[in-house]
């Protein structure tokens, strides 16, 4: 295939992509730039940039404290809405709160109280770290350590991989739903029943699935995950991360941190803690709100458009991707980071190559293109469905290419961003 | 005294006011409103909201990822504002994180692994729940309990109300600084001594007298102090909280959230956690940007301001505040739920009357004044120095008084909000 070809494949699916107007729905990024980072940083919605003007100038100058009578219910709205938009999941399960570090701790150590006997915790050696640091730090508190998955660092861990790990010491399995760093997808099925059968329970951490993946949590007998709002939920900068307890776990598990926002009657301001029996006593303090309102208008768009049609638009983007670093990028010393099967692959492509942090630094100065250094070699281009097109990631992918062939990236070597 | 000399003297007050300009840097509340709740919820500044329009439009939509190279700063830039501004702390101590809740029961847990064969923690009965939530959970998984200082309602407690409980069972003092409640302010320097006398550390909960009351964390000697930024500091509804930890104790302390905000080197991804010897080993996880945004205009303005001022013009609006309740509100039933020594009192003045949630309910619907119900029989009124005026005060009082002596509280005893 010629790029000629690719480009005109592109074409054809960009128009006869149904989810093709959801771009419009944005606001507009600089002109010229192809974002590939939705999977550290997705652009805002127009709507959402509306809510939080409305919160300002509405609900905080002139609602003043009356309006946290709207406020109180957000967590839990907007929860049951990414329930239902994005989890596979049933209302009165997941709620907005704190992040995604505090969540995992929050529910791995719940988890370890509803294990007695057992305090080891198996992890990918893959993970992303603030997880492995978090688990690290419970396990060992508990007396317990992690037990790391020898995975695999592009195809990931096969269920029989974290199977050999399990015995009645293990309390908690807690992995990711896709990898951040190569985007394999996890068996969450299978998985979870292994967890199971051992007598342990499963906590997801669907970071980099959360809206770009379709996700079954309660078909998979989850009990517990946690995940962020801020790259394809397109939640805004640290936008705060979600929550998820099965159902059949509600009112039995207890996290650790007894705040105020778990409480019965919580402005009766009873002085002994007495937790609700639902999803809110996984909340803890004050919920910042102006960080939250972006969540909402897209969690919503998320329902509108479908996960289905979403996750079906990220197959193909993912597979154009890896055809254009099969054509442009493998001739000039790349690899693929990412596993080739669409079943077991997110929403983002790693290309690797061992110039890659000069690679990412050049693409963005020279040709607007914007991906995500992950060490030691990974560029990590993630197409988000809502905004990106088929002929966007070709094109990029030429112009990368570009760059590469007449070496424009040498002189990058020594510039990059602490952020990258 | 009659109301029109107490408004006269409430005009002289507001003509040599240093900081009466102040109020016009505030976004324009609803016309006739006099809000004397910004003790639940400051109001936003201009700087603020065009700070947070900044972010949504020039650093998330248009910045995108490349933004954080900003925003990776801004817990520790505020933090340190905020240190030299309002606690008389210096510079690398203190960062905005989390919530309240949340920082309590990373430093409260920090202190107790700090005391070895320690597991009691002393706090006060009439503390803000969630405190007490989070300590009595903290300390009963150590197998310790929470002793509670058996503290006057309105007068708080003394030094040696807290003394008589300590033993060298006790590893944590928690106490806050101002009472939610009463207003009563607490001798920071005596009973931090008494607390380290008895090997114990202490940590102080400044939600409600940070940006009011003036306040010498390293000249009291305090160990870790938290607070939120929603009150006197207008930082927005949840805006994240800050926590502080005395310089001598930076680098041994160690809390239990182990999470890649506080790593060393945190972009290399290293699977191992070695938290930074710094203050930014008490982060967790991403920051809230769009909520963190309006607190680093707010600190600025106190600032400004000077805190010092802020504390003079905040004892002089409760002092009126004071008469205006001796003159109009004792004779219809009310009496005074906070101290009169203004070396006792913070920021906030509390009058208490049995129909005190219908009373609560009817001003703010009858004559637009709003003040804060406090079970069981309280009414919280909080003349925030940087934009409330005497005269302000005085009028509030005088038409609260009437709304209470024409009995239009009556028809509100069934209205009542759920946060109120």
């Amino acid at each position: 295939m010629t790029l000629n070809e690719l480009l005109t494949r592109a074409a054809e699916l960009d128009a006869a992509d149904p989810l093709a107007s959801f771009a419009s729905e944005f606001v507009p990024a600089p002109d010229g730039l192809t974002y590939l980072d939705g999977n550290s940083l997705g652009r805002p919605l127009r709507a959402s940039r509306e809510a939080v003007l409305e919160v300002l100038d509405d609900q905080w100058a002139r609602g003043l404290i009356g309006s946290w009578d709207q406020w109180i219910e957000l967590s839990r709205a907007i929860g049951d809405r990414l329930a239902a938009a994005c989890l596979g999941a049933s209302e009165g399960t997941t709620v907005i709160s704190d992040s995604t570090s505090v969540n995992i701790y929050k529910l791995a150590s719940a988890a370890l109280d509803a294990r007695p006997g057992r305090a080891d915790i198996v992890a990918d050696a893959n993970e992303f770290p603030t997880d492995l640091y978090v688990l690290d730090g419970l396990a060992r508190s508990r007396g317990g350590r992690l037990r790391l998955v020898d995975s695999d660092p592009v195809r990931g861990f096969d269920p029989g991989d974290v199977s050999s790990l399990l015995d009645d010491e293990v309390a908690l399995v807690s992995l990711s739903h896709v990898n951040y760093r190569s985007g394999a997808l996890a068996d969450m099925a299978a998985v979870t029943a292994a967890a199971h059968e051992a007598g342990a329970l499963a906590l997801w951490d669907l970071c980099h699935s959360v809206g770009v993946v379709p996700t079954a949590l309660e078909d998979c007998g989850v009990d517990l995950a946690v995940g962020c709002t801020y790259k394809y939920l397109n939640g805004g900068p640290g936008s705060p991360a979600f929550l998820h307890v099965a159902p059949r776990h509600l009112g039995t598990l207890l996290q650790p941190i007894h705040g105020w926002f778990g409480q019965s009657r919580q402005f009766d301001m009873d002085p002994t803690y007495d937790p609700v029996p639902t999803i809110e006593r996984f909340l803890v303090g004050t919920p910042p709100i102006l960080s939250i309102t972006p969540i909402g208008p897209a969690v919503d768009q998320v329902g509108r458009a479908g996960i289905e049609a979403i996750g079906a638009k990220s197959r193909s983007l993912t597979e154009l991707l890896i055809a254009a670093h099969d054509l442009l990028l493998a001739p000039l010393g790349f690899t693929l980071g990412t596993p080739r099967d669409p079943d077991r692959r997110g929403g983002h492509v790693t290309v690797r190559h061992p110039e890659a942090q000069a690679i990412s630094a050049a693409i963005r100065s020279e040709v607007s293109v914007v991906g995500d250094f992950r060490r030691p070699d990974g560029i990590r281009l993630s197409p988000a469905p809502l905004y990106v097109s088929h002929v966007e990631v070709v094109e990029a992918l030429s112009r990368m290419a570009e760059v590469v062939s007449a070496g424009a990236h040498a002189r990058y070597r020594e510039q990059v961003g602490r952020v990258t």
